[in-house]
């Protein structure tokens, strides 16, 4: 497939491809969820099933004839139980999409992580996947985990890069360059997870981590800055060039996220992956683009 | 004093101020670090002491007559002993800030870490102040530790914070807003350095940082973005204002630092804290404005 370049171009593709996806909505009680997740029905893509209490569904004004369709609101009042039946059509195949409605997220979370009834495989480890579109950057920048895994385990470390390398693949990177990020490109022996790095290094020349292009430690100037990167003299294949990131630890990544959407203008989307679909969890503080963003994004991987 | 609210007004402020800060330069051997440092004689607030091999310090072609009575090449053909010379004219109070030129990092540290002949006073803490002035923040901003202290002790955060108050005094502002970043305002008590912000800020309503704002755990949105950080109803009185951030580790101050400058147009300026005097520690991946501002940096906090 050819590669995805900005989210306008992930929309036109999902347009394009003609395969609608089906989003369950976890408690639909909150238009900015509901508008989200009814722009990607009206963008061609997405099928919606609102669970909640009917008359807190707030979508029959906005709904034109042409996609009532592909909207279907399923009255359950209680925001558990409206969790739990979203939770469980996923479950069942019926849906391809977890979104998060007017629910809290640790509510949420426990439905999804529910041994007998929720949708995160046994052995499977959940992280949260973000792809960002920077203006001064030449493509998308996909990377984890700014919100799940505080310090990640090797295990962790090395699910998270297997889950940023799909998701660049399901945009259509051939062979995703990933940086693991440090304050620097020296292994520093004092540094806890700097070992991890290192095995890490070694399981990928041993082809563990399948085609990518993986190195590390590398700091953020050296993984996404030719200019800047390059001063430092450091051989390196990324070089400026990452299309994706894994961070030390979450702070790192979340610091990265958030200085990314105030400070250089970026669009971003994410969702949580690990789980047998993907999960979309916006919260109010994203933007309307943000949430739609995150929806087409799970619709792209699942 | 007025409060300094970029680095152009930096400049003006330290020549209005008319007095003049004595630089030692560790080896003087590297045209960026000498022309920074006579930059900094020609905008009237410098004087410099080049230690090096006569041979090699690039200056008399540059040079002016008009500044040439605070330009001082003092010939000490080694490398080390030319960074010990440097350091040595700060110890005895001749010099105001030690500035490196081309030496490795770790051979000016020794130098500046010598119990007998260093400028670390027994017990104190050095870290790595960075002041940053971003197109789209209202105000420059104070910041620690992007890379000398990989994960601060409990005593190392105090100093870190009392160091960006310092820092932030020094430009002018009379009472610092400053956030401890984690990657929400949720106190998790899973996380190690928790409690280290739950006692800091014990600390703090007991008086331990004088007069300055405090507040943490928040995240970059509530630290620095009042339009997003509103949006999640936290109550905090830094709110989208900070004037300094401490971060949880410097993998996350790194990559908050770097991402400024790839991504948000940021200009910056950093050194050394805790020494008896500031040390300049430019790079050659730093730009041309950024090693002046440094320097600018230093002598005004010198």
């Amino acid at each position: 497939m050819e590669q995805i370049t900005s989210f306008a171009h992930l929309k036109a593709h999902l347009k394009e491809n003609n395969h609608i996806k089906r989003i369950a909505v976890a408690n639909a009680a909150d238009e900015h969820s509901v508008e989200a997740a009814l722009q990607a029905v009206e963008s061609g893509f997405a099928e919606v099933f609102l669970f909640g209490d009917v008359k807190q569904v707030p979508v029959s004004a906005q709904m034109g004839l042409q996609f009532t369709k592909r909207v279907h609101v399923v009255n359950v009042p209680d925001v558990q139980q409206a969790t739990e039946a979203a939770v469980a059509l996923v479950r069942n195949g019926d849906a391809d999409v977890l979104m998060k409605g007017l629910v809290n997220t640790d509510v949420l979370l426990r439905a999804v992580l529910d041994r007998e009834k929720g949708i995160l495989p046994e052995g499977n480890i959940m992280s949260f996947c973000s792809v960002f579109e920077i203006p001064k950057y030449h493509k998308l920048l996909f990377f984890a985990d700014a919100a799940v895994i505080p310090s990640p385990t090797l295990e962790q470390r090395c699910a998270i890069i297997n889950y940023v390398t799909e998701t660049a693949r399901k945009f259509g990177v051939a062979r995703p360059k990933i940086a693991m990020i440090h304050a620097t490109e020296k292994a520093n022996p004092k540094i806890a997870y700097m070992q991890d790095y290192l095995d890490i290094m070694k399981m990928h020349r041993a082809g563990d981590f399948g085609d990518i292009v993986l190195d590390g430690p590398l700091d953020i100037l050296l993984a996404l800055d030719k200019a800047r990167g390059s001063i430092k003299k450091v051989d390196t294949p990324v070089l400026g060039d990452a299309d994706g990131l894994v961070f030390p630890n979450f702070e790192s990544a979340n610091v990265f996220y958030k200085t990314l959407i105030s400070f250089a203008d970026a669009q971003m989307a994410g969702c949580l992956t690990g789980t047998s679909k993907p999960v979309v969890l916006t919260s109010r503080g994203d933007s309307a683009e943000s949430k739609f963003n995150s929806i087409a994004m799970a619709c792209a991987l699942s």
